[in-house]
């Protein structure tokens, strides 16, 4: 059975480059935690630092738990948004930069345990580079180690888990595919140290993310947590989950299930022009259907398919699985 | 009612540029009428010039078609698989190539006649160039455009309709997305002259085929036909139609029927690992499902959705008309 | 001759979705005018509407303009960054805001008259669709070429400029490509209705840009206007010129001079994490490069190079052009 | 100093999926070695199995060899272009065929020693998938795996490198990225399996190839061959390196010297419409070019660089580097 969550600030505001000032209205914390919990089937909500939980608000944030009953599937660390952060964190040049970075880490992952979670999702957007000759790689590649492996080390019983992309906001980030991100990963070396999916950032870097679930599963097992969005395949476009693909959705579904995960499957969503709550609800509606179709298959058919690959085979499976669809 | 047609060669064998041999077995003309027949649904068949269709077999061609009762839907005149025209063909730099690229369009033109047909779809695959400083723009748009209005002239009673594609074989042809076509169309300025769109040139244009049709319609009413086949959004991988994207194809089916398309509906796939009547036949059981779906939305419904826009309710509309969803 | 400008808030400040409070420091409207006047070569400014020229600033920045000598190139309304615009301007659903969009624009029609210009590059950065079934195609083409042609009529002295880009904001934008923009113009049907290309643009959107040049001669000679910077080929990464790509400018100015251009060359950029005023010193250095090495391009040499095509000759000759190499 | 050598077949003739015949004409096994030689700096060459060298021919080859003084600097097994491999070799899903390329990559193996090589550059061109729901991916990483190791076990004094690319023939390969296949090598745990990078399949991997030199040296040293080309950023175009891309290549073959790399620097090219000799050799004129700039940055300055990132610096340096241009 899935279990589904959403980052807080999915059912908010959201801006970009042109519109600076959002496209829709603020909402206070208790608000959007009520949006969150408004949307059938979710239990569990997901932080980001500073946005939502600083340790000046961590009681105000405890209470909304609690008084919501939705589970803190993980926090976010914020080193993204402020401008000192704005070259990097983790893999700045500066070296109080990436003290900070792991301070404030380490700070988070305190926060975590006092609320009930023991996952932090790292996602290190700064963390890269822009234009060739500007990043030291060998120096940058250690740099990112090291740092992540100081977080990692501050409590073994919190789980550090890097969600990889391929670029935004830089032209190019240091954890950008699944398998670069399990190189950083095996060379922190530690066993609470793993990688979150983003399903749109593996789509953006041209992973077919199933495939990506099942490379997480040989080289490591380290599928620590998922981000759910749909895109067009060459940008993170944050749509809702289902609204342009279908098929690769199941097969992704099919292979998290097929590999053992059994954490919470999140949106990670950027509704620009709609209604937050409503965009989030869609996605979940969808994963139900979704995550259902995955879950209906067969094992004896499915090891049928796999043995001869077929496309022809494959294509009248889904056709029937979909549709009930059995012309010939 | 939707009308399919399949290209003959798209039951035969495929080569690739690393197995030059081709994948599977060959067929005769025959048998490759007998398994486009065999499809249920399939009413129509289009040629290849050279490779299917010549002065020498035209009557062999045309016994088959009465034998099989299929409809000439359009013969694609072959250009592009002969080293002479590798450079090019109605826009080639030397004035004899462009000459005979010309006078073969005429001899099929008269071909397609006799077989009764009707249209030439021209798929000018080595026209275009592969690097910076090669083509003469200016030039070769024009020596293009004139190459298509001769042969528009020779017989205004057949349709000559331009497929555009991005890029392969060359790295960018010249008829390059269905914008760019219409102003060669427009320039040509003749009624038989129209463009083809094939799905997956589209696809591979970043093009939203749906709207491309639209702008068909738009600036000119010159959708004259319809090629059908999936990719995953880059390169014209040419698979078999509804094997990736879903949602995608209803869409543009909806726009097809908004517009009033009432001609053939095409495979044109390179199924080089399967058998290729197979996997025509699992596109043509997708078209049943995909187009019978946007032959059911509800004008009404569909009005109000436009109204708006929203695209929750999109989301939620989708999953009813796909999978009679109704959840909130 | 070429002429440089560069749009005044490229020298100031820039957010992105993550970092919406700026990267770096803000600026007075008199810096902004010091620093893109420190340039040197650059003799012209652009403007955006509301963030830097509106009714009640129009006698400040003439001031500025007067007081830096620079002219007056273009003025870009904004109708992309208030929330009322956020779901589309000249093409909104709701006419209200179609009004209002055609309203504001004749009035910055009227305010670049008083300031000395002739020329508006719009960029309509809301119009167009994110998701499918969300765009009523045929309508929303229709209400946009009928707003941009009022604006036209406004003052058949004041050119417009219609700036196209494939995405971002929105994730299909109406103005989408060269070829695109320019059956949306020539549908306007006036002498005052142009294309700007954004070069970046025009990568994103995968062209050729030095075709589209020549396209936008051959087919309405609507070349208006050009805004400068560099990418990796998929996205608007505005960075500095020649950063990235140098083969592809010096043809696209080579094609700037073949087909007669004689307007601005402007900076577009978006350098987050760089000084702006240093940043756009960068790509008009390399304009003088680039453009340098085009303009040295023998007439003679080219048009043999154009006859024949010969991948290899052409390498020979750009090494020849670019680093005086003449090994064989 | 660079040593740089050629691919056989690279100066012979070349066939797409349309021109199945080839562009040019056909060359003897004498003719090829003499075009190879006859470019001036080129020391070594490259064979393909069945298509240049087998148990049959090996002693001709040999003659050839010693006849124009070129070394052997790697063999390429051919299991991709003949039908029995159309599948996959390494990771088929028929035992017997993954036995049969294994079997086969041993005896190449030999006669690679037998010819004074000692390196094998596996390019498994039909290890992938096409369709979701046709790979199964922990069966097939796995395979390929055994396979690899068990032709790594065959002659240790014998390297094994895996060139990857993201896609065609397949639309998903198995060694897709520099980072997925350090993870299969890695797994494969053996000191002579390493990673062949071909710039044109990092760039269409959407990699910056610099950097991937870098992780390549980061995690496990393993950089063990080079391929050279040039493409548009989406396909494996293999076009004269230097044609498209400048920069690029000078920080990639910093990264090369800065991490040691001291093997041969091969063309792999497809000059489907060029001369096969005269396109090679305008590679290697621009890698004098390109690989002399690498070559003349100096250590001090670079250093500086990297302790900013400061793009505009990078900017200036390049310009001076690049065009002597110290303009400010």
């Amino acid at each position: 059975m899935a279990k589904y969550s959403v980052i807080l600030g999915n059912v908010g505001n959201f801006s970009d480059r042109y519109m600076t000032c959002g496209y829709q209205k603020e909402y206070t914390l208790e608000e959007l935690f009520d949006r969150v919990k408004s949307i059938k089937g979710v239990t569990g909500v997901e932080l980001v630092g500073t946005w939502h939980i600083t340790p000046d608000n961590a009681k105000r944030v405890k209470e909304n738990l609690e008084r919501t009953g939705l589970e803190l599937v993980s926090i976010i660390p914020e080193n993204f948004g402020r401008p000192e952060y704005g070259k990097g964190a983790y893999s700045s040049k500066d070296a109080a930069i990436r003290r900070k970075a792991v301070d404030e880490t380490k700070e988070i992952i305190d926060i975590a345990r006092f609320l009930g979670g023991d996952l932090l999702s790292l996602w290190p957007g700064q963390d890269g580079y822009d234009y060739h000759f500007q990043g030291d790689y060998l120096e940058e590649h250690g740099w990112f180690i090291d740092s992540v492996r100081e977080c990692c080390k501050h409590r073994p019983d919190v789980k550090i888990s890097i969600e990889y992309k391929p670029r935004e906001p830089r032209n190019f980030s240091y954890p950008a595919t699944a398998a670069s991100t399990l190189l950083m990963v095996n060379e922190v070396g530690l066993p609470n140290c793993g990688v979150t999916v983003d399903y749109g950032h593996g789509t953006a870097a041209h992973e077919n993310v199933a495939e990506s679930v099942a490379i997480l599963k040989k080289y490591g097992d380290k599928l620590f947590h998922i981000h759910m969005n749909d895109n067009y395949g060459e940008w993170d476009d944050d749509m809702i989950t289902g609204s342009i693909h279908t098929i690769p959705f199941i097969e992704f579904f099919y292979w998290l299930k097929r590999t053992g995960y059994d954490g919470y499957i999140s949106t990670d969503q950027y509704p620009y022009r709609e209604d937050g709550r409503d965009a989030c609800n869609e996605s979940v509606r969808w994963f139900d259907i979704l995550y259902g179709m995955a879950d209906k298959i067969d094992d004896a058919e499915i090891k049928k398919i796999y043995q001869t690959g077929n496309a022809c085979e494959i294509s009248a499976f889904l056709r029937k699985l979909m549709f009930n669809d059995t012309s010939k």
